[in-house]
This record gives structure tokens, sequence and C-alpha cells, in this order.
């Protein structure tokens, strides 16, 4: 696919910061037109009227030249070349529900999402090959390390795209790079999907610790088995040979797990500290996406029974009524 | 070497917050008798009257039955098991001047020093085993991820200790394992060792980043591509199968680049935002051993002509007088 002299259109689904930070580097490109869907229509008419998006990132200017908005999601991806999912996980579904195979047919699906789809336990690519008929290389998932709010700020920042093949990371990273961010492609997709949605549940793991007072010297033993847990899995689910000290699997969970601006270890934080999940939740307003993955990942491994010692500690935590401290000082005898 | 119902005997040469941290965690085996040389003879003077050392980790209490206190280096060596150097590697000729390898004969010596032996530009236990002929299976390394602070404050920390061969790791180990401190043996003495001298210069180059204003998307990356510079290293030079998502190497590394407590990278951060070498080194009074080893490494690579970007930008701030945001900017695009 060669883009040049054309105009690229992509479909954003979604309104929170990560949607808002994709749609503000795309927008770094000359030749895109960004077609948007946001659920909130408050937004959706701010967005119209100031061209800032009131509820995230509020500081980022999208031009309405390239950014259009619109309410519902079968006006969004028509035409478009690419559809960008960047709803929370528990939302894929009813975000969708309006879109049919038709809808999407020919397009490329990327998945922003960190996270798996609700009930099935699936990634949302294969969710979206299985139940849209994409092609699997015409899907790829948009990985880290990388905060929004860093983007924001133009702040250097570094993305990974993973798909199947790589034709389809290589022209999708290439409108995912500009002057403050390096785009780099993968041909490892799986494993990407993965590794992205387990530091969410390690980030909770870390914010559950520090909460309850244990210090850095934990938190970088703890951090490096989860890198091993991460490896054991994914390698369970898609063995094959994988560099795990890249940027796309370590430095995704290094930005998640030590970041100030991360949500996850935020809501582990509370947890750790003695907030209930519900009372943690409320606090937080954002959805913590490993709260989610806690319980997807250890549905999943039922079958592969690989041996992930600090998701099962964070399943007992927040699914099992077990106390923090009590798990965590099981934990510790696991590590080294 | 089984050490039931013996009094195993430890010198610990050099009076800094490591040494102090090492020894309160021996200080909670029942067996052992610990016999400290410090320089500083105020520090002699006040630890032998009210049992703290005065200037680093003054909290921890040095018990009187178990922690003599020496003058001299040959009588604190003397009828040792175990001697352990724990002085910033500038400063380990000048300490061990007067010990000959008489002194140290039939002794293990271990070393938690995090630096090369200066001008020799050898490995601490390579120049144990040269200079004083301790066989080299008798030598170890205490590795981390560990700050002396977190062990003075006795939160739950691991620790690394690794000999070429692993009965010494083990037995010192079982001497370092205690309530809040479990330690892991490994047979990579060298792996190790290179690891622990390298994540100081990543610290110091996280440091540069963040003085100049780089956020933690970057950092991910950095410590990321450091992680594969650190794998490009050991290989180089000690080829062997190696899990360096483990807490030896890749917890080491965390500890430091993202602790608050890191000295590397809070002198690297003085360099990013403006200090020169010698105005960082002044104001931070102790030595960030990522100074020294920068320059070490350098010349090693000489001969092995390893890629490592990271650790060439730190030398070209350091050494080469080039300014940190232009080298910045150079290495940014070598990462991915």
């Amino acid at each position: 696919m060669s883009f040049l002299n054309t105009t690229i259109k992509i479909a954003v689904i979604g309104g929170g910061s990560w949607a808002t930070a994709l749609i503000k580097i795309l927008c770094e490109q000359n030749n895109v037109q960004i077609r948007w869907w946001l659920r909130n229509q408050r937004d959706i008419d701010h967005i119209r009227k100031f061209h800032h998006n009131p509820s995230y990132l509020s500081d980022v200017v999208l031009s309405p030249k390239k950014v259009k908005v619109f309410e519902k999601t079968t006006d969004a991806v028509k035409g478009a070349d690419y559809v960008i999912l960047a709803v929370p996980a528990a939302f894929v579904r009813e975000s969708l529900q309006h879109l049919t195979a038709k809808h999407l047919q020919g397009k490329r699906v990327v998945s922003a999402i960190k996270g798996m789809v609700p009930d099935l336990n699936i990634l949302v690519t294969e969710w979206v090959s299985n139940d849209f008929g994409i092609p699997p290389e015409e899907t790829c998932v948009i990985a880290g390390p990388c905060h929004a709010e860093e983007v924001a700020l133009e702040k250097q920042s570094y993305l990974s795209i993973a798909s199947t093949e790589c034709p389809t990371a290589e022209d999708f990273a290439a409108l995912m790079t500009c002057r403050y961010v390096a785009a780099n492609p993968l041909d490892d997709l799986y494993g990407v999907e993965y590794a992205a949605i387990m530091k969410n549940i390690i980030a909770l793991a870390c914010g559950i610790t520090h909460g309850l007072g244990y210090g850095d010297n934990f938190q970088a033993v703890l951090v490096s088995n989860a890198m091993q847990e991460i490896g054991n899995l994914v390698t369970a689910l898609d063995a094959r040979e994988r560099n795990l000290s890249s940027s796309a699997y370590l430095g995704d969970l290094l930005v998640t797990s030590y970041s100030q601006f991360s949500r996850n270890r935020l809501f582990g934080n509370m947890i750790g500290r003695g907030y209930g999940v519900k009372a943690a939740q409320l606090e937080m307003k954002m959805i913590a996406e490993g709260y989610y993955a806690t319980k997807s990942i250890h549905e999943i491994n039922k079958i592969h029974q690989v041996n992930l010692p600090i998701t099962e500690a964070v399943h007992r935590i927040l699914y099992e009524e077990n106390s923090p401290a009590a798990v965590i000082d099981d934990l510790k005898k696991l590590l080294k």
C-alpha cells in the first residue's frame, strides 16, 4: 500500500486519552483524514465547536481540516482505509454493535486496546477476524511504551506496531511516525498483544505492593519476575523466538509499572492501602484495564496451566477476597 | 563448608552505606563475628562508643557483641573466613595496599564493589585472583537489586550472589539470608559482575535524559535498549546461556535506573540539567560509580568492539565535552 499523494482515511472509535493522543500523532501527517466516533454527545459538540476534547488531553488541538467527528460508528467507518479501535476492552463489543462485516470489509483494523474481549476471552484482533471476517494479516496492534499524556506534551516517544506479517505493521508505523514519535513495526501480533495485556496486571501488582509499603528493591524483583512470567505465557500461547528485552515487551511493562501516569498502578495502590475493589473503582473514574485482564488471563490459563504466580496473586486479591498483605506475603517467597 | 555451631568470621573492608547494610544483614545470623575496617578514625571512634555508623545509615544498631572495628586492614582480616570488599572501586587498590597474598590466603573474598579496578580495567574478582592468588572459585560478588537504604528500613529485599561455581555462592547466600532478605546464588560470576557495573552507566544515562526533560516513555525505551546493550556486552565477554530478565541482571538495572536512592541517576540528572562534571561531583559528595565505569567499559570495548550506543553517549558527555542535549538527540535515533 503506497500512500504518496493520496489521502488516508482513518476511523477512530473511542473518545479517551489514548484515542486523542493517537489522533494528535496521525494529524502530524499531511495526507490524513480522521473520522472520529465518540460516545459522548457533549464531547462531540464541544470538539465540533472548539476543536479540543474537553474530557481528555484538553490541550491538544484537533484541526477541523483533518478531524471530523461522528455520532454513529457506521458513518465514521465509511470510506476508511483503517479503523482504529481505542475504547476500553470492557466496552468494545457494545461500541461496535452497529457494525457488521460489510461495514469493515476491505479495511485494515488496528487495535489500540489493551485487554481481552469480555466474556469471549479472546484477543481483540482475533475477535475482529472471527466476527468481522478481517484477515489476520490485515489487523495490527499499537503497543507502547507510551503514555498518552507525554504524547500530548510532545515528549519523545516510541510505539510498537505489530501485525502477523510486516506490511500492515510497516504501513501503519509509517503513519504513526512524526517529529516526537518513532514507531517500530514487528511481526509478532499475538505476543505483543498478550504482553500489552499482561503488563496491566503487573502494574496493578506493583501498585498493590507499593500501597502495602514494599519498596523499590521489591518492585525491581517483582518486575523481573513479571518479565519471566510474561515470557512464559506468550511462549505457551505462541511459541517463537522473541527478544523480550525490546521496547514492545519490556519497555511497555516498564512504562506502565513505574510511571506516575499509570492508572493500573494507581488502582493497585489504592487496593494495597486498604480500599475495596468497588471503592477504588469509584474513586478512579477511569477504567483500570488490569482489573479485567486479571480475570481473562486467569480464565485462559485454566487451559494452558502456565506458572503465573503474580497474575494468580492479583486474582486472589481482586476476585477471591483474600487480604492483599497475606497474598503478597505468600508471593514474596516465590520470587527470586 | 558447613557453618553449624561454628562462628563465621567476616572481615568487611569499607565504611559506606552498602558496607553498613551488609553488616546489618550478616548480624541477623547467630554465629557471625564481623571484623570491620573503616578509613575514617572519627567513624571508628563513634562506632566503638555508640554502636552506630555516624556517616551512613545511622539508625542501624551495630551490636558490639558481633561487630568489632579495626584501624588496620591487616588486623581486620586476621582469622577471617570471608573478606568482603565494600569500598568504591576508585579506592580499592589504596584500601588494600597493606594486604598481601599471605594475609588473604585460604579466605574467600567477596566483592560488593560495582566497578572496575582503576587503571587496570579488570574486574575486582579478577584482580583479587591475579594479585592475591585467591582461586576464582573462592571469590564471589554481591549484586542487587538492593538499595542499602531499604535494607536499613528492613524492607523486603533480594540479593544475587554469584561465583564461578555454586558452592561459594551458596554458602555466602546462606549467610546473607534473613527475615527481610532473600539471597539467591548463581554460577555466573563475570556476567553478574559486568551487568552490575553497566547498570550504573545506564542509571547515569537515565538521569541525564530526565534532566534534559525526557519523560517516562523515553526512559522505558532507554532501559529496554540498555538491557540489550548489557546482554551484548556480557555475551561478548563471557558467552553462555543467561536469563537476562532475572533479578541479578534486569532487577539490578531497574532498581538503579528508577529509584530515588540512586546516586548515579542523581549525578546524571545534574549533568542533564547543565551542571559540569566537576560541579556535579562536588555537589554529590558521594561517588557515582557510573562515572568511572563509563571510562572503564569504553576502554575495554576498544578491544571487543561491541555496539554500546548508550555507554558511548555517556562517554561523549562525561569525557569528551559534548553537549548532553546534542548527544542524546543523536542517541534517540538509534533507539527503538
